[in-house]
C-alpha cells in the first residue's frame, strides 16, 4: 500500500524525464530584445485602454455597457490588424444594481457611503448593528443571536505588494453574509476590501451557501467603516438602515472576443495572452481591467510587426464576466477542453497596471530552462525571476485546473486595492510609462514562449483540483 | 491739493507715533513656553474635533445637523469648562440639496459625478457640451452663442502650499455661472475646484450677478472632467444630462455659539479666536472646520488651566454659516460694532488641520515689536514669521474690514484641496500630532495677544473696504 504513491509518482515523472528540455533559439531572444525597446517606446497599450474606458466606460456583465463592449474589442482587434477575430458565447445569471444608500438612525443621524455586494438581494433593513472584528468571530456567533440585527465585519484590509491581503478580505466578502444567516442577522454589512481611505465603497462578489435565504449585503467605505465603528463605542444600541435595490433578472448571453495573430510555422498552437472585458458598474474598469485588455492587445501587435514572427500563434482572449466568477474563463475551459496540447501556455494581466516586477510560471520540469531564458529576456525590464511565487491569474484559471501551463507577469500591487471596484478606477490612475513597461514585459514573455523549440507541458495529465 | 494726501497720513499716523509700543511681558512669555509643551502632549484638540465629526456629522447651514451641531457646541463649551457660554443668532436664506446626477448620452453613454454648487437652482437640462479653457474664454463668449448649451469651464486648480491656486478656482465657482449665463447657456459645469484625482465633486457656494436667471450649476469631479474632455476631442456634439434637485426654501436663524475664559485683569477686552461650526453636507467637515472649531476650543481650555491667566479674556466663536457667505461672520460683526476696540486682535483657524508653518498680523505699528515676540515664542513649533504673507481668515473679515487687529496662523493647505467641500473630508485625514502642533500654536499665540501690555491697534480708523 506504501508503494502506491511512489510508483504513481514514478509514472508520472517517466515522460517527463524522457523528454527533450524545451529551448528557446538565440535569434528569437535576440528579437525579443528589440521588442523590448519598441514596446517601451511604443502608446499603444495605453492608447487601447484610453479607447476602452473612455468609449464604453463602465461595462457590468450583463449591462448595456457589455454589449457595447463586445462590439468595441471585435473593432479593436480588427483595427490593430489581427489575422483572425471571433467571438464564443458565455452565458451566465445577470444581476442589476439600480440604487443604494444607508444611514445611521437617531440622534447621532448622518448617511453613510455603502455600496451593494454583487449578487445581493435587495431590501431595505433598519437594526441595531453588532460589530465583528473578523470573520471567525461571526462565526462563532450562537445561531439566532443576531436575530434581527445587523452583522459588521470590521476587518482592515492589509496592503501588500502582492496584493496577498486581498486573501483574507475577499474571504470575509464571500463569507461573511452566510456566517451572518447562520446567526440569524436581517443584514449584513463589512468594512470595503480595499486599502484607501476615500468615501467610496469596494464592491465585488459575493455568495450564498446553499440552502441559506439570502439577506441584503453591502460593504461601507473605509471612512465610514471608522465613523460607524467609533459611533459603536460611543453607543453600542446604535441602529442603522440599509436600502439596496438590486438583485437577480435573468440569464444574459455575452461573448468571450478573441483576436489572433498566425503563427509562422505552427500556427495551430497557440500562445493564450488575456484579459477581461467586463468591469464593475462603477468606475471605468481602468486598472480592472481595461489595462490588462490594452496590455495583450498591445503585446500582440507589437509581435505581429515584428520583423520574424514567432512559430506559434498569438491568441488573446478579452474574457466575457471574470467579475461574477470567471464565466468567461470557465467557458472557454469547456468550449476548448480538446485543444488543451495545443494551447503551450497561458498568461493573464488581471492586477492593474502597476511595475511588473515578480516572474513565474507553472510548467513541466522539461520546459523549466526555457523559463529561465525568459526570465532572463524579462530581467532589463526590472523583472526578476521568483520560482514558486506566482499564480495563474482569474479566468485562465479554469484552464489551468484543466492542466495548462501558465505564466505569471506580477504587477506590483501595493496600491491596486486603493481603487480595486469602486468609482476611482478611471484612467487617471495608470502612469503610460509604467504601462509601456507593461506591455513590454508582455511582448517579450510571448514572443518567446511562441517561439520554444518543445512545449510547456500543458496536458490532461497535469489536472487537478484548485486548493480552495 | 497735492498735500492733502500727506496731511491725512500725518493726522492717521500721529496718534500712533504718539503711542507706547506694546510689549509682551517676560512672565507671559515663560508662561507660553510651558503651555507650548503642555499643548504638544495634549489632545483635547483631536478628542473635540473627533466628537463634533462623530456626534454631529454633516452639519450644513440650515440643516438639521446644523441645529444639532449648535446644541452640540454649547454643551461642549460648558463640558471644557468656559467661564462664560452664549448664542448670538445667525438669519440666512436657507439652500438645500435633495440630490444630483449626470449622465453622457449618446453612443458613450455613461454617469458622471456631479455635484451641484451651492445657491444653484434646481432642473434637468440635457444639451451639447461646449468646453472653455478658462472663466475669461467663456465671458468673451458671444452672447447668444450658448444657446440650449451647457457651457463647461475644464481650468484645473494648482496645488500650493498657501492654497493660493483656489484664487482663480473659486472665481471660476463663483463667476462662471453667469458668464454662462450671458452667453446663453442652459446650464453650467466646471471641473472642480479641487486638487485630487478622485471620483468625488468639489461642492461650494455660487452666486448669480444681479438682474440674471439663474440655471443649473454644477461641479464634476477631476476624473469626470477628464472624461468628459476626452469624449468631446472625440466627439464635439457630444450631450449630456445634468439633473439637479437643490434650491432656496425660505429662512433659516442659526446661531454663532460662543465660549470665553475670562481674563485676570482686563476682562473686558478680548482676544477671539474662532473657527466654523457649519459645513458643506458632504462629508463630515473634518478639515472644513471641526479641526478650526477642536483647535481653538483647545486652546482656550489650555490657556485657562495655565498657572497664570492672561490680562484679557479669551473669546472663542464657533461662526454659523461660513460656507454661505461669512453669515455668522458678518452677523457677528453687526452685533459687536461699538466694541471693535475691546477686540485686542482677532484669529480664525478654517484652512484645515496641515502644520502651522506661518504667522503673520494686521496690526498697528505700535503694536509690531509684540507680533515680533509672539513670533519668537511660535519658532520652536516651526512656525515662520512672515510679514506681509499672510491675511485674514474667512469670518473674521467683516470686523478686520471695520478695523480690527488680525493674526494669520497658516496651516499648510498643499493636500487642503484635495479633500475641501467633497464626501472625503473626514476624520480620518487629520493626524493627531499635527493637529497638536496648531493648538500649541493657537495656545501660544492666543495666551501672549492675551497678555500683551498695550494693544494691537484695533480702531474704526482702520476700516477699509475689502478688496475684491
Amino acid at each position: 500500500m506504501r508503494l502506491a504513491p511512489l510508483l504513481l509518482a514514478l509514472l508520472v515523472s517517466l515522460p517527463a524525464a524522457a523528454q527533450q528540455p524545451t529551448r528557446i533559439p538565440q535569434a528569437a531572444l535576440d528579437t525579443a530584445a528589440q521588442l523590448r525597446e519598441t514596446a517601451l517606446a511604443d502608446d499603444t497599450g495605453w492608447k487601447v485602454t484610453e479607447s476602452l474606458t473612455t468609449e464604453v466606460g463602465p461595462r457590468m456583465a450583463g449591462s448595456e455597457g457589455d454589449a457595447r463592449a463586445v462590439a468595441w474589442a471585435k473593432a479593436k482587434f480588427e483595427e490593430l490588424g489581427f489575422d483572425r477575430v471571433w467571438t464564443e458565447p458565455v452565458t451566465f445569471p445577470k444581476w442589476e444594481r439600480r440604487g443604494q444608500s444607508a444611514e445611521v438612525l437617531g440622534p447621532h443621524s448622518q448617511k453613510l457611503v455603502v455600496i451593494a455586494l454583487g449578487g445581493s438581494p435587495g431590501g431595505t433593513v433598519e437594526g441595531q448593528v453588532v460589530r465583528f472584528p473578523d470573520l471567525e468571530s461571526l462565526e462563532k456567533a450562537e445561531p439566532g443571536s443576531l436575530k434581527g440585527k445587523i452583522a459588521f465585519i470590521d476587518y482592515r484590509m492589509e496592503r501588500k505588494q502582492d496584493g496577498s491581503g486581498y486573501g483574507m478580505a475577499s474571504r470575509i466578502r464571500g463569507g461573511g453574509p452566510s456566517a451572518a444567516i447562520r446567526a440569524g442577522a436581517a443584514a449584513y454589512v463589512m468594512r470595503s476590501a480595499g486599502t484607501d481611505n476615500h468615501r467610496v465603497a469596494h464592491t465585488g462578489g459575493t455568495r450564498f451557501a446553499e440552502g441559506l435565504t439570502p439577506i441584503p449585503s453591502a460593504a461601507l467605505s473605509n471612512p465610514d467603516a471608522d465613523q460607524l465603528a467609533r459611533l459603536l463605542a460611543l453607543d453600542p444600541s446604535t441602529r442603522i438602515r440599509v436600502s439596496l435595490d438590486c438583485g437577480w433578472n435573468g440569464e444574459y448571453t455575452s461573448q468571450n472576443v478573441i483576436g489572433e495573430i498566425t503563427g509562422a510555422s505552427r500556427p495551430d498552437e497557440v500562445v493564450l495572452i488575456a484579459g477581461h472585458l467586463d468591469s464593475w458598474d462603477v468606475g471605468t474598469g481602468a486598472i480592472d481591467d481595461a489595462a490588462g485588455i490594452g496590455i495583450t492587445m498591445a503585446a500582440a501587435k507589437l509581435i505581429a510587426a515584428a520583423p520574424q514572427r514567432p512559430a506559434r500563434s498569438i491568441r488573446v482572449v478579452a474574457f466575457a464576466n471574470e467579475e461574477q466568477g470567471l464565466h468567461g474563463g470557465f467557458a472557454y475551459a469547456r468550449a476548448h477542453t480538446d485543444e488543451l496540447v495545443k494551447h503551450a501556455i497561458l498568461a493573464e494581466s488581471d492586477f492593474g497596471a502597476g511595475r511588473i516586477y515578480g516572474f513565474d510560471a507553472g510548467v513541466a520540469d522539461h520546459a523549466k530552462g526555457a523559463i529561465e531564458q525568459i526570465a532572463g529576456a524579462l530581467a532589463p525590464l526590472g523583472v526578476e525571476w521568483m520560482p514558486g511565487q506566482g499564480s495563474a491569474e482569474s479566468d485562465i484559471l479554469p484552464y489551468t485546473w484543466a492542466g495548462a501551463a501558465w505564466a505569471w507577469l506580477g504587477h506590483d500591487g501595493t496600491d491596486y486595492f486603493d481603487l480595486h471596484h469602486t468609482e476611482d478606477d478611471t484612467l487617471d490612475k495608470i502612469d503610460p510609462k509604467v504601462l509601456a513597461q507593461n506591455v513590454a514585459a508582455y511582448t517579450v514573455f510571448t514572443y518567446l514562449a511562441a517561439s520554444a523549440e518543445g512545449d510547456f507541458g500543458s496536458s490532461p495529465e497535469r489536472a487537478h483540483t484548485p486548493s480552495w
